[in-house]
């Protein structure tokens, strides 16, 4: 066992490369290659701008709750080192599928709840990951650091594993009506998260 | 409430991806799709060395502004959290909006313009982040490292914020008529910043 | 001699961005090229999704026995700080081979084979460059930290060295009969890691 | 004036992302349209991973000698960020200088000359940046850190500045007269600091 310290940081470079990656998905228009304007080309870039912000906000949220578990956090043994590369895993894989969900929004067919449903299902496989990290370390109260009362973070396990699963469960549902409303799903969980932590810092 | 050294070590990561993503906007020209030489293929790629330089500049001065502010600060609360993931949001967009200007510089007529709007709406955008974060933390003594006047903390926030806003409000304007004066005018804002901040220091 | 910290901060830094390039060769299938739905042809790309899941586990794993023989470490001279970044230089390639193998992996003739070979012969040099590592500071007891046993670490020498030179040996057998067989190994040799560490950490 | 460990913290990291960058210079060949083997186009791309091997030593190189100035260091002004970032600047293009010098390695004519230069002149730019962080802290014995005698640090600016430079000079001259000597000049040079290096260590 070993301080989380150096975990931490490959974590965070982890997350800081996956959240600065999402910029190779703002694609330049190649100049002559252009119907119309420019502006109306990157107009009509509009769901990459979506998918963007909304990945962004995502992989910051991921990154805040990341570091509020892993405050909690006092040693880590190789099976927390082991889930926690798993969650990594389905984290770096978030700037493939919002290009594909940019790529595929608009296009109305079953390829757009294709993208959809394939970028839900790494964010549930991401919150799954993530409920199987903390519930490993809640019940492993020989990992907690000094002062943190494991009878609480014990009793947290299913509210923190609940809520990001069963959310994540109903974009999947809405992926199978609407790639834009998925998206706006995703979009919309994510504010929820920053005012729900917003609240909570009050 | 914590520390704010991981934030600062997570803002550090993406500002050095972001800064060094830069580098994939310079193209190395296709070897068998050459008309001339390398040497006049390079010269004419100059408007991406021109971008280039100044973007890198520009996200240097935004890291040096950032860890200036951060010195400051004692306790990151989750608003702190949220307004520094939207200002990372809009630096991580700079090597897209370089890529975007150094393709339409010379083009002349109003794709160019609209690459140059595009860059210093993105530019406006992280001034005001900025300005926002320095605001909020200004406002909240709490927040404030040990050490630090909050009367002067506070009585700085309008230069901090109205300097930059204005600068890259100018920048706008100036878009609307010249693409190439625009980004002349980012690279003088950028060493009037290397300057000031020299200047400062003696 | 220097502290080992800004060596492992650097080595982490390549490491996680080594890892996080392997999502770009997870390819968004391009909207009007498309043979049938995008679902089959994001089936169709199962060899990259196989691959990234193989290379990530891989480099995870590498960190995790970085992190442990860093642990070891007190100080590090000029040579340490070579052999590491030797042994760097084959993980930065493995994003590289990832993307050749997972390209090739089906093509079932020669071609196959010799993505394989490559994508193994890299796995054995970055083992190399790790026994090398090893066996350096091992050899070196006053590059040890405090509390560290200089017997103990000398005596696991050849178990540390051997073991993971002889199992990509064999890979490369492997990698002249069949590809995907390759893969399987390879995949199946992080899974031993990750099982062996967690057991030792039982 | 602040601590370095920051600029430190920021420096490693485009360091190794700059050195990381360094495999997407390693082009996997794409499968439909090989003339041949897989193996003799692999083959054919030596060019590149002599240059990926060569620019890999150098920026790691860099790293050991930016972590040796910086252990001088005791306090970082903001003329030291400054020619800090310049810099950084260099070593970030580096990934591009490399692709060209491997794209035109081969050429023959002029335009593998041009791509010769264009790489060693980079190198060279570094190389001033280098000797100017070097040469500004040196007269500034107020930056230097505790312990660290300013007297010997000064005496050896000329030769911390003076061979980098003039062996980067010389392979400016090599690059008129042959693009693959101009490479091997650049990896013997970077083999020479490896050697000159651990000698120093022994």
């Amino acid at each position: 066992m070993s301080e989380p310290t150096r975990t931490e940081a490959f974590s965070d470079g982890v997350l800081a490369i996956a959240v600065t990656l999402l910029v190779l998905d703002l694609r330049v228009p190649v100049k002559n290659t252009l119907h119309g304007t420019l502006a109306s080309a990157l107009a009509h870039e509009w769901p990459a701008y979506a998918a963007y912000v909304t990945s962004f906000l995502v992989i910051g949220i991921i990154w805040v709750n990341h570091h509020a578990v892993f405050k909690l956090i006092g040693q880590v043994d190789r099976i927390t080192l082991f889930l926690n590369l798993l969650l990594l895993m389905t984290v770096v894989a978030i700037p493939f599928t919002t290009s594909l969900l940019s790529e595929y929004l608009l296009d109305g067919g079953p390829d757009a709840r294709t993208a959809a449903l394939v970028y839900s299902a790494v964010m549930l496989a991401m919150s799954f990951c993530f409920a199987g990290l903390y519930t490993y370390v809640a019940r492993h109260p020989v990992l907690l650091a000094e002062g943190v009362d494991p009878v609480a973070v014990r009793a947290s396990i299913v509210r923190f594993s609940a809520v990001g699963t069963l959310l994540y469960i109903a974009t999947l549902v809405i992926a199978l009506f609407s790639a834009p409303l998925c998206l706006v799903a995703h979009f919309v969980i994510a504010l929820y998260y920053c005012f729900q932590q917003i609240r909570r810092a009050g």
